[in-house]
C-alpha cells in the first residue's frame, strides 16, 4: 500500500473526497491527478502537486503524465460514468484499444474492463478507491433511524433479486419496487432519471407513502463486475432524488456499494424519515412460509 | 370452438378488431361484450346484441351479465393493461379474489393469472384472441421490405436474450439495444414511454441511424406467461413511437407477439424504411465464431 498513487478523476464529489483524504494522510502519497474537462471539480488542483486536464479518451497524454510523475497505483473514480463516456475524444491509443478489445460489443462493463486491462499491461496497478477508504463501503444493517416495515422488507428482498438478475444480464444495477412489482429498471438512463420516472408511475397509481410503507430503491453490484471499477454509488444527491420521487427506502449492497459522504447521507435520510440500509445475500433468504 | 363467446374489452384497437371479425364470421357467435368506461371504444356497441359498460373491478356485474347471455368462452383483450388496472373500483368479489390469491404480491402477471383462475373456477373457459384470429400472431421472418443489417442482427440477438431475461425476472417484455448495450428496459412505464426515453438517450450519444444500422426494439413473451392473457402487442402506433425515437428495427417474438392490424403495420414500416421481423429462439443461436 506504499506505492505512489495517481488519480484519474471524473465528475462527482468522490474524486475530491478521495484526493483530500489522501492528502490528509500524507502530503506525498498522491503524486498526480488527471482531471476531465467539463466533468471534474477544479478544486482538485489543490490536492496534488501535478494536475493535468484532459478530454475523455486522451490515453496517450494520461499515460505519459502518470509515468512522468511516478504513479504506479491508479485509482479511477467517477471518470467512467455511463452518461459521459461516449463524448470521448479518443486518441490513437484509445482507438487501438477499442478495436483490439471490444470486437464483441461495447457495453460499458466490457469497456471498463478493457481500460483496466490496458493499464495493467502497461505496468500500472489498478486499485479500488475503497482499498484506501474502506469507510465508504456500505456496512450491513440499518444506517438510518427509521427501520423498514414488513412490507418494505418484502420489497427489498424482491428488489435485490430483480437487481441482481438485471446485473447478470448486464443491463443495470438498480430497480424501484412497490408491492412486489418492479416499477422501474435502470439501464443507460442513470439512477436519477430512473428514480424520477418511478416517482411519476407511483403517483399515477396513488402508490405513495402509506401506513404500510413506501416504494423501495435497491442498488447492487453486478455479479461479474470488476469491483475496482464503477462501484454502485449513492450519496445525499441520490436521496434528494428519492425524496422528490416519493421513495423512502434505499437499500444498497453491503460491502459492494459506496456511500459518498456517509455522514451527510445519513443526515438527509434521518431528516426526511427515509430508510437507508446495507443488505447482502443473507438478508434475502426467505423465511420459510414467509412472503 | 362452437361455444358462445363473451368479450371483456379494454382499451386499444384490438377489442374492436376482434368483435368485428367475430361478427363477420357469424351474427350470433359473440353474444355479449363488457366494455370498460373511459377505456373501451364506443363503436363496440354495434358488434353484439348485448353490451355492458363497467368500471374496472366490477366483477359481480360482469359475471352475472356474461352468464345471463350464455357466454361460456371468454376473451379478455386490452382490458388488463398495466397502466389502467390500478384505477379499479373493485367490488366485494374482486377484493375477495385479491386477498385470496395475491398474498405473495401483486405483480401484474400474478394478478392476471388470478383473474383467469377465478373465471375458470366459475365455469368460464378463458381463450386467447389468437385462437380465433391466428393471423394476428407475428409469423417468423422479415415482414418489411428492408432486412436487418449484420449489426442490427447482432443487436436483435442481444435484445432477445436481454428481454427473455427481463421476462424471467417478471420485470417486463421489451428492451431497446444499440451496439450490444441495453439502452432502456421496460418495466411499468409501458412501451411508448420506454421508446421515447431510449430515443433521448440515443440522441444524447449521437447513436442515431447510421450506415451500419439503427437501434433495435425487441419485444417477447415472458417465459412463464399465460398466453391467453396480455400477449405482447405491437401495431402502427408502436411504429410511430419508434420513428419519433429514431429506432428503425422492431423484432417481436414469432408465434408469441400479436401484430394489431398487420396490413397497416407493414405499410408504416415500409413507408419509413423500418425493419419489422418475427424472431424465435432459433434465430438467436450464435453462428460459431460469430459476434
Amino acid at each position: 500500500m506504499n506505492a505512489r498513487v495517481g488519480l484519474v478523476a471524473g465528475s462527482g464529489q468522490l474524486p475530491l473526497l478521495f484526493a483530500r483524504a489522501m492528502r490528509r494522510e500524507s502530503e506525498s502519497r498522491l503524486v498526480a491527478i488527471v482531471a476531465h474537462e467539463g466533468e471534474s471539480d477544479p478544486a482538485l488542483a489543490a490536492c496534488a502537486d501535478h494536475l493535468l486536464w484532459v478530454k475523455l479518451g486522451q490515453f496517450e497524454r494520461i499515460l505519459s503524465f502518470l509515468r512522468e510523475h511516478g504513479a504506479r497505483d491508479l485509482v479511477l473514480v467517477g471518470g467512467i460514468r455511463k452518461s459521459t463516456i461516449w463524448r470521448a475524444r479518443p486518441d490513437r491509443l484509445a482507438l487501438g484499444m477499442v478495436f483490439k478489445r471490444l470486437v464483441g460489443g461495447m457495453d460499458d462493463d466490457r469497456l471498463l474492463r478493457a481500460v483496466a486491462a490496458e493499464l495493467e499491461e502497461r505496468g500500472f496497478c489498478l486499485r479500488s478507491v475503497t482499498d484506501f477508504m474502506p469507510e465508504l463501503l456500505a456496512p450491513r444493517g440499518v444506517l438510518s433511524r427509521r427501520e423498514p416495515s414488513e412490507a418494505e422488507w418484502a420489497d427489498i428482498r424482491h428488489g435485490w433479486r430483480a437487481a441482481k438478475g438485471l446485473g447478470a444480464l448486464d443491463i443495470g444495477q438498480g430497480v424501484v419496487v412497490r408491492r412486489g412489482m418492479v416499477v422501474a429498471a435502470e439501464a443507460m438512463e442513470g439512477t436519477d432519471a430512473m428514480l424520477a420516472r418511478a416517482g411519476g408511475l407511483l403517483d399515477a397509481r396513488g402508490w405513495g407513502w402509506s401506513g404500510e410503507g413506501s416504494a423501495v430503491f435497491v442498488k447492487v453490484v453486478k455479479p461479474m463486475q470488476d469491483r475496482r471499477l464503477d462501484l454502485p454509488t449513492i450519496g445525499p444527491g441520490t436521496l434528494e432524488s428519492m425524496i422528490k420521487a416519493g421513495i423512502r427506502v434505499a437499500a444498497v449492497e453491503a460491502g459492494g456499494a459506496m456511500i459518498v459522504d456517509p455522514e451527510a447521507t445519513r443526515s438527509v435520510a434521518d431528516r426526511h424519515g427515509l430508510v437507508l440500509i446495507g443488505i447482502d445475500a443473507a438478508d434475502v433468504v426467505e423465511v420459510t412460509g414467509g412472503g
